[in-house]
């Protein structure tokens, strides 16, 4: 079976190139339609695009992916949002971990393996509204193969309605699919999310979920239900939240809370530790990190 | 012979005690010594200190420790001088990579351990003053002893007249004690102080020793003399550069340089990783931070 799966892998990686089109069309649509006075003296924001390589263990071919980051615009003051597919032969620790996991049960000396997924990261001007993260991804090596990722918000300043509206929009999604996902996709967000050194959460959650393998299809419309909810429910916060005022102390306090999100990205985070020592390109891996942070 | 050890360990937690106080003072004067026309309007900065509890396996008395910071002075953008005697026993993790490096030998059910040392970070306001490291510390378990620390420098614009300035006293304070150090501990903290997923350094280096454990009081007089050498060297370096005149890009081109140290900070440095692990509190810790970063 597993010998068939260049139509899976197809499908997904095309999914995560399409998910990334609409993501880009629509953050620049909202820096065109910002109102605000603070601001409006710059130009609306535009993506500007990177094709990003891993240097893997071969010499040759070893993926890699289209990083997109828009800076200093007018509602983002970073956004970056990268798709990577990236392949070949799994290298001894990576192995090891993945044997742990039991992701590869044949005793290969040499295992191959192929990842594709889209990540996006958003550091927003206005403290009003929330940061937010975003991460989809399909994973193979020839015993089994994946869906994994999640989204979480990152508010300084926490405001109920867009938490609810936030949760309640991926439950709702979550459940499209199937009805145990939410609690235990909302519980694993939780635990998976949090700053154990600071005993804190990074932000006020979300969903997360990896190992999701029971059947193609359907765990792959689920991947992209996620995407496409996140896309539509983080647009609307914006649209809700952008154009109310903020203060410096406001500003202030947003660059003091980012400092949590960077700590948890270089000391925790699963998919940055994964990034670094696959040998992707570190400037796409470290997109994620906030434009300005302060740390007192 | 280590049952008595007590002298020695409170020989050596008094002179950090000692070497934190004149680091204090020194730092202070630098502050009133400012003349340049930029910054003059804000008063001579100060440390607030803090003490500082590590929250080890005991219930009751795991150790602690002083943190000083200053933040915001004319000179010093943001420095902090920890000083922390903790002990109690080893965490079964620990305890592990202890017995790997052969700092325990014995099998007891409890190892207790012992360890006192010094931290100073100094981030600047001015992009021509370099930010600096420098760390002493004494080590003890049932079974050995040992000395550990060093100093580099993070010039966001290098000049090698101060790089020379620096290196050269460390040599000289190197060969005071052994001939063998300087080459050894210059190669140490060249390997030592790089960011391999960057592939590159995160500073100009400096020293760094580990392990050291041949006769107590020369390692002492040595670990001394690094402190107080660092301390002369970066005063003199603050001395010569702080009148001098900065641009808006020499800022913007440090607080973007800031993100290596942080990047190595959360991810690679050994003391952070330790301080985090074993419950010692995350703001005496992560006081290495610097005050405000950009990453592009």
């Amino acid at each position: 079976m597993l010998n068939d799966f260049e139509l899976e892998k197809e499908k997904a990686s095309d999914w995560f190139l399409n998910l990334r089109k609409n993501i880009i069309e629509s953050f620049e649509r909202i820096e065109d339609s910002y109102t605000q006075e603070t601001g409006l003296e710059k130009l609306a924001g535009r993506f500007s695009v990177k094709k990003t390589k891993r240097n893997g263990s071969q010499e040759s071919d070893n993926g890699g992916g289209i990083m997109s980051v828009m800076r200093g615009g007018r509602v983002f003051e970073k956004v970056g949002v990268n798709v990577s597919t990236v392949y070949g032969p799994l290298d001894d620790r990576i192995k090891k971990l993945m044997r742990a996991r039991r992701k590869i049960i044949r005793n290969d000396k040499i295992v191959n393996f192929w990842a594709s997924g889209i990540s996006v990261v958003a550091h927003m001007q206005n403290p009003q509204c929330p940061a937010v993260h975003m991460n989809t991804r399909m994973f193979w090596t020839p015993d089994t193969w994946w869906f994994g990722g999640g989204t979480d918000l990152n508010p300084s300043i926490e405001k109920a309605a867009d938490i609810d509206f936030f949760h309640t929009a991926l439950k709702d999604c979550c459940d499209r699919h199937d009805k145990t996902y939410y609690p235990k996709f909302k519980k694993w967000a939780d635990d998976y999310f949090y700053i154990p050194h600071r005993n804190i959460a990074r932000g006020v959650g979300g969903i997360f979920f990896d190992d999701l393998s029971t059947d193609w299809s359907r765990n792959f419309t689920f991947t992209q239900d996620v995407g496409k909810t996140f896309l539509s429910t983080f647009t609307e916060i914006l649209n809700r939240r952008m154009n109310e005022k903020w203060t410096d102390a406001d500003k202030d306090g947003q660059l003091i809370y980012r400092g949590l999100y960077s700590e948890y990205n270089l000391i925790y985070d699963r998919g940055t530790k994964f990034g670094l020592e696959s040998g992707h390109d570190p400037d796409a891996v470290l997109m994620s990190l906030p434009p300005m942070v302060k740390w007192y």
